[in-house]
């Protein structure tokens, strides 16, 4: 069963509004087990609203035509609907007596407008909205010609532009009807494993005979997770394995056997965390299993470490602050360290030990360097040392960052952090 | 002129990934004063991109596909493209030269597969990032059948799904493409008027007039700015100035004239900055502008204030530093808060006087408060005291912010430097 979804509206092709409805409907579509493999959207015109409905009904089983079902002259999807049916609109009165009593609720008048959402293509069902909107979505049963010229019963779903409105039609009529029709008892689920310090054809080229095993598995007709890498910025690269099976616990069963393959593949010291977990929300966690405070000092990152430090619920378990030491004698005078180039990583050092010392804290982990445009101390822009002070055994790195001034800041706080839940897992080690 | 777009990405269908992509791309192209009509979210499939290029080419002149230029295997726009122009893809040396050389100014060994981010499609010619990414953008001519049959030359245009490396790649050679292949002789201009304090229907009300105004204008036949609102969530709203003229002269002088009117109306206090000041970036010019430096004490914000400053070129002229007194005894301790309540006015102020003397700043400006999602001190979250230690003038203000956490924080940061803004204001004044 296939399932592509049209979201309507000349605002969402002008960037005015983000279309997020469509990625949330493809999301529930692929819980669903229901493939949507393609989504578009096209402006407030009858003609181009109809000939993208035509493309996708040759496409799909099923399409969601979303928006454009409001009271106004340029709300149109449901001509469009017509039209493609081959039937007019005609009044819904059930409808129109709920938009009506709607209206008598909020002791508001009735715009004679609000008319035209109760009219509905001959031969389709209107779906009760379940929250107090006044658009109500459609079921439309179509008739429409299949590869070989002879009619295929399809079907188009209509529902608001208003996300609470259509979720709630979505997750209430439409999801459910499409189950029904698709017979489907599949489910898809996925899990996304964090990874830092590969590249993404590295980590294809680790990874290339695991997923040429797996393709050869569907290849010979039973089920396997997919693999799939997502790039996301500076925050290293993801990996996501999906796994289509007939219920919740076989997916979930394929997804702990691959993420346990992918591991060992990997290793646990690439493989950062999984899903919602972030570099920071990792270190704030090997920091409260050992029972460790930490204690920042930030040159060029300005904060970032500790913003996103203090980002994570429950942040104050284990952070006890920070000193943001911007001015070289703030660094001198507040941090303790000695009088000279602070771009170094005797600087960096020092400045661990300086916010170990300062803020009272188990560990000292420190940010000094040139965040650019333009060079300092002889160094390039993307030059940054890390200093860690854990419980009294001080080092410190050396970085080379690529990119602009936000992304050679944001690039030094992860690899910092990086660095300690590495310092941190070996410690637990040993 | 019309420019489509295509998305690529299975990640985009499943909803795992926003497609904000194309929504900046058709604002852009709505700038230079192209059509943009149909904008398509595809699989990595390359015969339904393949498919998905050529409706897109049967519609519109340009089609812009975004995404898929990566070095793995599921990376596969670069063929799919080949497919649609007729032609193999061939090596660019220049490209393969430049992604060498970026992987050894990172001391980091290329995987062979990045070279197939060197390959590019024979006839098109490879855009140099000229930010330090690995996969370069494509101008791909193409001769594809017209209404009557006959070839007509159109082009499409390949762009990395990363946003900061497809803006730079639009911004710098696709737009000016694009206008060029249009002759696009009406230039379009946009200016954002930053205002903090007012609400959306606030400013409506304010600004009605002036709006009636220029419709008369243009009902008349003549040419006219057009003002539109956009909300920004906590960063206050933008009033985007927008006018269309022969020539960059005068959409300027349009520009210039409308911003006086507007600003006449709103008032310099609602109105802090154009197009890309930030809240931070104004208060820093107040503070050089006035030879005055910062120290900021940070609680709940937990050095978002501080990385906001800091993320300001030119910063260090003014800012000194930071203290994140994120554990109450910081706050006694290092900034010598009296021990007591942290969320108060007396708390906010000594944090303020603290930042000031520890880091020898002429101003010191704090943040203490509930960010949430529990209470503290018996105060609701969203419960925020700013202070202020204007050159040994002390205040502070209580404020109380909706949202969850992170829009607490970020609310209270700008609030705050919303608050230092209108106290230099005042004192220039004075």
């Amino acid at each position: 069963m296939r399932c592509d979804v049209v979201a309507v509206g000349t605002e969402l092709l002008l960037g005015q509004i983000v279309d997020t409805n469509s990625s949330w409907i493809g999301e529930q579509l692929a819980l669903a087990g229901i493939d949507s493999l393609r989504q578009v959207k096209v402006g407030d015109n009858l003609d181009r609203i109809v000939r993208e409905l035509g493309d996708a009904l040759d496409r799909a089983d099923a399409v969601v035509v979303c928006g454009g079902l409001g009271p106004t002259q340029d709300d149109i999807t449901r001509d469009a609907i017509a039209r493609v049916m081959g039937v007019d609109l005609e009044l819904d009165d059930e409808v129109a007596a709920r938009i009506e009593s709607m209206f008598r609720g909020r002791d508001r008048r009735m715009p004679m407008s609000n008319f035209r959402q109760a009219e509905v293509p001959v031969g389709a069902t209107a779906i009760a909205d379940p929250q107090p909107g006044t658009a109500p979505g459609l079921i439309c049963p179509v008739s429409w010609p299949g590869p070989d010229g002879d009619p295929v019963d399809k079907v188009v779903y209509a529902v608001p532009g208003v996300p609470y409105e259509m979720q709630a039609i979505m997750t209430g009529a439409i999801l459910p009807d499409l189950r029904r029709r698709a017979g489907v008892d599949a489910v898809i689920r996925s899990r996304t494993l964090r990874t830092w310090g590969e590249s993404e054809s590295g980590l294809g080229e680790r990874l290339a005979d695991r997923i040429d095993a797996l393709d050869r598995i569907v290849a010979e007709g039973s089920p396997a997770v997919t693999i799939a890498f997502l790039a996301s910025g500076v925050e290293g690269l993801k990996v996501r394995l999906t796994a289509k099976a007939p219920a919740d616990a076989d997916a979930e069963a394929m997804l702990v056997a691959e993420e346990a393959e992918v591991r060992t593949v990997l290793g646990d010291e690439l493989v950062f965390g999984v899903d919602d977990d972030t570099m920071e929300s990792v270190v704030v966690d090997l920091l409260r299993d050992q029972g460790l405070t930490l204690g920042l000092a930030e040159s060029l990152t300005g904060g970032l470490a500790s913003a996103r430090v203090t980002d994570v619920p429950g942040a104050s378990d284990v952070l006890r602050g920070a000193v943001v030491s911007y001015a070289s004698d703030v660094k001198f005078d507040v941090l303790g360290v000695e009088p000279g180039p602070v771009v170094s990583a005797l600087a960096a050092e020092q400045m661990a030990s300086g916010a170990r010392r300062v803020l009272d804290a188990d560990v000292g982990l420190s940010f000094t360097g040139v965040a650019g445009p333009t060079g300092q101390e002889g160094h390039e822009p993307g030059t940054v040392f890390v200093g860690l002070d854990l419980a009294g055994e001080v080092m410190s790195v050396q970085l080379r960052l690529p990119g602009d001034r936000p992304r050679v800041r944001q690039f030094a706080v992860i690899s910092g952090f990086g660095l300690l839940r590495s310092r941190l897992r070996a410690r637990a080690a040993s």
